[in-house]
């Protein structure tokens, strides 16, 4: 999360041409980008035109006027509106238009300029998108350090619509304004905007409807040009924004777009030096309630970061691991309450002085739980004969440095997996936290079946169940993220066939989470298989493109006591599981009221345990991941 | 570079076993990094022995006495000394070295510590190599974090070769110390020691000579360990070190050793102050005189780092690109002078007031030649008529700023390829600067050939001739850098088929550079191919592993005035040029007194131009780049 947000401002005239000067103005106000048309007006013109150009007179800025460190950081390049010409049925025109865009693009990429601005218009933008996929987004191309930002109103005007280039009359009757997002989805789908083209919008002074932005959240949306007209005065006199307005703003804060405020001609950036400092202070008061969130504190830097699952049965967690999760402030309390209840529960209040119960902490790490157990078995005055079962050995020298200079006999370790053990006594109480984001996805199920074993007819275990979530979202810029994470030794798509661990933030929610997987212990049946099958459907309620799956678990650990990352559940200030991300290859483009049925399974075979996933409507996809080609979980 | 030399100690016993004690004691001294065994000595002896482990005593450190920060950072871990073990003709011993440093590697792992340090004994390695490839340097390798440095002299002593492992008496008549290299060399060769293993050296108190040592700085030599004994007393009693001793750890710094000051047992870290201010006083002398060289001020952050070589004829260069070159001290000094030189060679003194000359720049860039062509032309009072052709637009945009604002009727400026270029009248000097670092490389011979039908009769081309040169060279570092230059569109080895540009530090010459290509101009026929072929051969002075060739230019711009990158007579100031490397696909293990005879071509078609090379002694290898495979650059 940046400290401060950037406010940028764009010029529509450069005074005296003095671009050296523009820029020291703009500092001096406060604003450290500014936004400016790239090459002379004349030249685009005379390009545009097809008329010849003076070859003495330079066609764009001089370079030389601002060291490169300036160009790279300050200065947003705006191209020529030229969509009406990329589209026309005249050859020669599309041809000009084209040129000048090459020659614009290339002149950034002299430049080496942080963005450019290209206005995107309702209608057709296919050959538009053409030029720009071909010049900018390929890998291989050419001209591959340009960005560009695809400009436009977060909701066309009627009128706008009305005059598109594009001549299908298509929502011509309606009166209400067209979102712009439908614009955007075709011309970044058609040309394939990865990481180079991206959204930025016009904030209009009419806000559309909260679907509407959150459907817009759910884009890399770069940043959100504001206009004067935007602001009312307060009673002193100064310019603010209204509510919606401000915690529109705000939601935009969270996934880091930066502010442009438009300047008009005949102004300053001075002129525009009370807007400014309202953002900041708007910014302001954003940044502090977000540094005051104590989630926020292990999250930072997380926000829609791809981390591979862990696989803490198949591989050691390093201590370091082990040390950020024992910070998490809920979880413990919360199995901690569990395990108070549970043995009330177990031993009446009347034989509390001569019952004792036999209570083992499975896949123990480095103790948590087993202080936690002391600490409750304490506080409800119950005595307990406890044991520590850890595979990981290195979790278990830690162990005994505690058994031996703090917990003493109290506490039994043993280094053993729990699936091999074969203790003389058995057990009251089970406890285990080997839960993953998606609940099951750490073999908790296979693991607790090993321990029930060793579990008393009339025993409990903590938890008692968890369920899996899925809901289907849009975020081209997670499911961009996966691309990196190929393997060319595994099948070509593997990246794909992989679930990640993610903290969202740039993604919109299609449909609610759903439940998917259920899993109880002790199961009346332990060999009953741990395999599932569901199929669950969701309604989209508005047009969107749909990238994958988002996880999230519910778990009951006793009786009341519920631990959840469900985002309409979730334990208050738990940061121990981000959600999970199941991507699908091609995302997929849904129209609004149609259905999404998806697909899951859980398989396994003698050595691994594995997802697949599919979707049958709106289309069918292929299944992912089948036989586990791509990702299994070892057991 | 860092600021500041990191100085480690290593302790052979931490007091109390209080790990944090002993950190915090080494911190209170200066001391940044401890080096300490990392399981109890009695695990690791039971562990050897086959004898029982107590199961209730901790095998290790516990985890908990420091936070991971200091894990990560300040602690190295040293492995048990187990190469006689792991060498051992029965198999139980060996088994038993194999699990202890399992469960060693397992444990530095677990604990997240930037590196281990383990011995290597003169005589045999092999298993122990396989143990260590297996475990830590494979890249689906699991311990794949943990980074081994083993540890040896840079000599080994007689003694400790004769009752080496190694059974073949190898060298055991001769008195001299026996370089350590050639157990490394075998031992990260057999282990593909790839960025996970690393030598750390001993410092003897007698020097070996500066061959030895010489070959030593192209290894990714990580620490040096001081003892006490290395140090002398200055006539005020404190310690100092030797002249020689400090010029060989001043060329050390150079590759970013880090310095472990080895504390005697009984001893503490504040004992050793006095030798640790020493050392980074030397550190500071050593780091000021860096500074102040002015071309360290350009070349920072690129020591050993690999670059795709620019395409300016086919690529257009960008600003910042052209702002870096033209910050350069030295080369338009000397352009200046030639242009001087030959502007008084073509007008006699006495017919400076009537004679005027034509001078072109070609490939003028944003202009520097330009300019130094005005001003040389001043300063020997000759006239000229000044043409600046330039073929990237986007420079020539430049051009004509300069043009309109400073130049004026002066210049004339050509938006060209000089290659198409058919100007109304001929020159009497053209001056061009397409030089890449391996000389021709950037097609400088194909561009001039095009602009010679515009010279006249008897005019002159600066730069007169260039010359490419190559030396083969040992550099792991940078033969491992290559990798990810994997491009999976291309054949396969494409990245060992490319060369790079360079400013090589971390590495080895093995012969002084020959000259290999020659181009002059103007040609006497300008239809004379460009494509060579030539074999160079090269003697090796002592043992080494060839990781391919380091290519430099010298040009003789005009008379007597050279610019040069070749080390022994490298333009004294000259930043604009780093060396070039042709990598070769496997390293070859060279011989003292063996011959190296490498081949080079350069090739041409018709939109492309290429090298290739291969080496025929002491052992054949495939050619390299055949037909252009891997890499060509465009015409
Ligand atoms: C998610 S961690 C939780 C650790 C600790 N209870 C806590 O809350 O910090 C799960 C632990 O279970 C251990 N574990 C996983 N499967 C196990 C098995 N089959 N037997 C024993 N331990 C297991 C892992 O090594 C890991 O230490
Ligand atoms: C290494 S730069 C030197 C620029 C400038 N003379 C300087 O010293 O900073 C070479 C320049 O030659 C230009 N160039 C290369 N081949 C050319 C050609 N065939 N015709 C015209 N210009 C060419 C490149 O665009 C580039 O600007």
């Amino acid at each position: 999360m940046p400290k401060k947000v950037s406010v940028g401002i764009y010029l529509d005239e450069v005074p005296d041409n003095n671009i050296q000067h523009a820029l020291t103005d703009a500092r001096e106000s406060g604003f450290n980008t500014i936004c400016t048309e790239l090459l002379t007006k004349k030249y685009c013109l005379n390009e545009l035109n097809g008329d010849p150009q003076n070859m003495e007179e330079p066609f764009g800025w001089f370079d030389m006027a601002l060291p490169s460190a300036d160009w790279n950081s300050s200065v947003v390049g705006v191209l020529s509106d030229i969509q009406e010409q990329t589209e026309s049925h005249i050859s020669n025109v599309r041809c000009r238009a084209a040129q000048l865009l090459e020659k614009q693009i290339g002149y950034a990429h002299h430049l080496g300029l942080p963005a450019t601005i290209l206005k995107l218009h309702p209608g057709e933008s296919c050959n538009l998108s053409r030029l720009i996929y071909s010049k900018v987004t390929t890998d291989g191309g050419y001209h591959n350090n340009v960005v560009v930002w695809m400009r436009m109103p977060m909701v066309f005007s009627q009128q706008a619509v009305n005059g598109a280039v594009d001549e299908s009359g298509q929502g011509s009757d309606e009166k209400e304004p067209i979102s712009s997002w439908n614009t955007w989805n075709k011309f970044r789908t058609v040309g394939c905007a990865e990481r180079r083209t991206f959204p930025v919008l016009d904030l209009p002074v009419d806000l559309p409807d909260q679907e509407e932005i959150d459907r817009w959240l759910g884009e890399p949306v770069k940043a959100i040009f504001l206009c004067e007209e935007a602001f009312v005065s307060n009673n002193k006199g100064f310019p603010i924004l209204p509510k919606r307005t401000q915690q529109v703003l705000r939601s935009f804060f969270d996934i880091n777009v930066q502010i442009i405020m438009i300047c008009k001609p005949q102004k300053s950036p001075n002129d525009y030096l009370h807007f400014k400092q309202y953002i900041e202070y708007l910014h302001g008061a954003y940044n502090t309630d977000w540094e005051e969130d104590p989630v926020r504190k292990y999250t930072k830097g997380y926000e829609d970061y791809l981390q591979s699952p862990l696989q803490p049965l198949m591989d050691n967690l390093e201590a370091n691991t082990y040390e950020v999760f024992e910070r998490d402030p809920t979880k413990y309390i919360l199995y901690q309450k569990a395990m108070a209840k549970a043995l009330v529960f177990k031993i009446p209040e009347d034989e509390k002085d001569t019952k004792s119960l036999v209570v083992m902490v499975v896949g123990a790490g480095r103790g948590p739980l087993v202080r936690n157990c002391l600490a409750a078995a304490a506080s409800v005055q119950r005595k307990i004969k406890l044991y520590a079962v850890e595979k990981n050995c290195n979790a278990v020298c830690t162990l005994l440095h505690l058994k031996k200079h703090v917990w003493g006999d109290s506490v039994t370790v043993i280094s053993k997996d729990m699936r091999e053990w074969n203790p003389e006594e058995k057990a009251d109480i089970i406890v285990s936290e080997l839960l993953g984001s998606f609940g099951d996805n750490e073999l908790s199920p296979e693991c607790l079946d090993g321990a029930q074993k060793f579990l008393k007819e009339d025993g409990i275990m903590i938890p008692e169940n968890y369920t899996s979530f899925i809901s289907p979202i849009m975020s081209p810029r997670i499911h961009q993220d996966v691309r990196p994470f190929q393997d060319i030794n595994k099948h070509t798509n593997c990246n794909y066939e992989t679930p990640y661990v993610v903290y969202m933030k740039n993604f919109y929610e299609i449909a609610k989470p759903k439940p998917l997987f259920v899993f109880c212990h002790p199961k009346s049946d332990v060999k009953e298989t741990n395999d599932r099958y569901e199929a669950v459907e969701f309604d989209a309620t508005q047009d969107c493109m749909m990238s994958g799956f988002a996880g999230y678990f519910e778990s009951v650990l006793f009786d009341d006591i519920m631990m959840s990352i469900h985002p309409r559940s979730h334990s208050t200030g738990m940061f121990s599981w981000f959600p999970i991300y199941f991507p699908i290859r091609e995302p997929i483009q849904i129209k609004k009221g149609q259905k999404v049925k998806v697909h899951f399974w859980r398989c396994s075979s003698k050595h691994n345990v594995w997802y697949e996933w599919s979707v049958s409507e709106p289309v069918p996809v292929p299944i992912h991941n089948v036989n586990g080609r791509s990702y299994t979980i070892g057991l």
